[in-house]
């Protein structure tokens, strides 16, 4: 690890153990959850809300559930960078995921604001309440009310006792009619640049504290359903059977192979349902789940092609049937390349490797590629875990995310947005 | 279809009539379910007593319910030729597996009878009551007693009702503390023969009607874990996953690969659990099932250990951790070789081809194998379905297997058995 001055190493420290701090927010004392607009949401807003004040931001909860600070620059009322994440949580999460994005985000202004520094821009800080989707059948509210795109046919979509998402924000305190003037206008928002831990094992693998987010992958669902013939697995010889648990072993295999194929793409075959499912019985039905992500919805699409004529290959080749359904596809969101390039050099400025990777994730950031710029700032994690209470990162690798993420809104320039660049070629 | 006098026809009719007939003893009126001792049991027996009786053979109910006929030779006293199977059936049966063996058995002594044909030896018609082990987790309780090996502490397992086997038993009307005492000596016995649909494709395959099994296939059955690491399908690069089904998927298709290497041998994976088993995360934990099968315990423990051997390299390959753990171990019971040429003789003077084939499902005559030679002759069914209402035979099968079943017994002549043979090479 590279060496940090006392200062950073103070800074890394603190956020660390905000973090700590933060996280006891939550339903039971020794696990963290912290779903959107419960009690314990509202005391980490109210929290995050004394805290942005103390850091010279005018700061408010919005329609949606949104903590919002702002931060001026030299010119009140300029457009702004706007950063931030979720502090809504998974059922017995991790610390980091979301809310070091919030934390890190607002440790920079605490800095700016002790030093006096403002920018030709303003800075938002905003803590988005619904990223998880735990509560509600729906997921990005906060991100898509403030891009402009929030579904107002979500307010009736109920949890699990029965209260529905526009009563919640209204127990909340917010109000929900109120929602579509949050949206932001494009001229307002130069950017949103979003950290975030990577939730995967690249950064680790590659010994790296940090990297540029280059796109939030897109993915395909698929279900594969395949029919055989069940029959007894003593009496029927190899050779006449129609064994669909055989043939979907061999789909399987085909799919993590061109899963391999290209550096950035992955697929994975994630569940399977085998009927009639005995040790003496030659499986007639085989049900299996397939998620083929890429940074480049082009090279996704020819994945989930080529994976669909293989497997109609392998059912042909052994006399079974099949029927292949896509259950959800979503588009990659691109980072902007003006964003990811100035990460770079705050990282390379920071004495670090560059290392440029996908989101395989989803992320807030995706609900603004229409409003803004989009960028993000990937954070390692030990052992790619996320989503569990063993997430979790270093007080020096906290360090040098402050020491980026500083450097990048020190050095952010909104005229480089608007230089013509060349379209990066599809990973 | 070859073809057959008006008298044979009419064998094979009344067989196929009666047959019919007797599935009406079922708990449901439209579908045939009947159980070891229900009153479905007890009906069957005792209609079956009678026409055991109309044949000219004496005839009980032994200690452990099994309907005995006895149809003494040209000196009363003789060892008996024993014949037979069960008529207890699975749920939602079909009409063939068991009862036939026994009515065809019946038929067969009928025609003696009616002819006034006595042989060198006796013929015992036994109808066993507990093949299928539905009622109680034990099976062939009925062939084991007189046999010899019927285990008395089975005595104490109840059924789902929490009725004991001994209870069972009384309430047929047996007296539990003499099935010792059904147990024949070795000269009593001169061989045990058992007609049965084949409960598979082979013969239909063929297009033969009826063939001469050569051994009840040994079974392993084992059950294997695989460990790898669960984790997010979108995050985790294909390079650094430890996918525990992708694992499992290439083990399946190398048992499946294994399976095919021998013709008799067959090998399945039946049942498959996936864990955590959700769309987006990359599979931590997979147990499959793996159920070998083969006419030669060598040839079945050759492949097990093969397979054992090729999922060890699969894992070590892949990163992941294996643990195989042996459920079940049955030996083969090879057919005497005397009985399988007499019954392929039989089959050859009935202008057949004569088709030898191993049965991959267990029977009764399993049982007999450490008292008497054992024989079998398999009768082709539809599609090779069985333990399905949808279980079909033709009158034509019927007729064919009632001319070489009384074929078998006109030339039975207990001096073959005795003559030395060559043992047959391992399938």
């Amino acid at each position: 690890m590279m060496r940090t001055t006392a200062n950073d190493l103070t800074l890394g420290q603190r956020l660390y153990e905000r973090l700590e701090v933060f996280a006891r927010h939550s339903e039971d004392e020794d696990k963290l959850t912290r779903v959107f607009l419960s009690p314990q949401h509202r005391a980490a807003a109210d929290e995050l809300l004394g805290w942005m004040r103390d850091a010279g931001m005018a700061a408010h909860v919005d329609a949606v559930g949104n903590v919002v600070g702002r931060y001026e620059g030299l010119k009140p009322g300029a457009p702004c960078l706007m950063m931030g994440s979720h502090i809504d949580t998974v059922r017995d999460a991790g610390k980091y995921d979301g809310n070091m994005g919030v934390l890190a985000a607002l440790a920079c202004v605490e800095e700016f604001n002790r030093a006096g520094e403002r920018f030709p821009f303003a800075i938002e800080v905003i803590a988005f309440g619904d990223e998880e989707g735990v509560r509600f059948p729906v997921t990005l509210s906060g991100s898509r009310a403030i891009a402009g795109t929030f579904d107002q046919t979500t307010l009736s979509l109920r949890d699990k006792e029965g209260v529905s998402l526009r009563q919640a924000l209204s127990d909340f305190g917010c109000d929900p009619d109120k929602i579509a003037e949050i949206a932001r206008r494009k001229e307002q928002v130069l950017a949103f640049v979003e950290l975030h831990i990577e939730q995967g094992p690249v950064l680790e693998d590659a010994g790296l504290p940090v990297g540029a987010v280059t796109a939030i992958n897109g993915a395909s669902r698929l279900s594969v359903e395949v029919r055989g013939t069940a029959n007894h697995a003593g009496t029927v010889p190899m050779h006449l059977r129609r064994d669909a648990l055989a043939a979907a072993a061999e789909m399987m295999l085909a799919v993590e192979r061109r899963g391999r194929a290209e550096p950035e793409l992955v697929a994975t075959v994630g569940r399977v349902d085998v009927m009639p499912g005995a040790v003496n019985v030659i499986p007639g039905l085989v049900r299996f789940t397939m998620d083929v992500r890429s940074p480049s919805d082009a090279a996704r699409r020819r994945a989930v092609a080529d994976i669909d004529r293989t497997i109609g290959e392998i059912a042909a080749a052994r006399g079974v049937d099949i029927a292949i359904t896509l259950t959800h596809e979503a588009a990659a969101c691109r980072c902007a390349p003006e964003l990811v390039e100035a990460i770079g050099r705050s990282i390379a400025r920071a004495g670090l490797p560059v290392r440029e990777l996908p989101s395989g994730a989803g992320h807030d950031a995706m609900a603004f590629s229409r409003l803004c710029p989009v960028g993000m700032i990937f954070v390692r994690c030990e052992k790619g875990i996320s989503h569990n209470p063993a997430e979790a990162i270093t007080v020096g690798d906290a360090d040098i995310s402050m020491r980026v993420l500083m450097d990048f809104i020190r050095t952010f320039d909104a005229g480089y947005l608007n230089r013509p660049t060349e379209e990066r070629p599809a990973a």
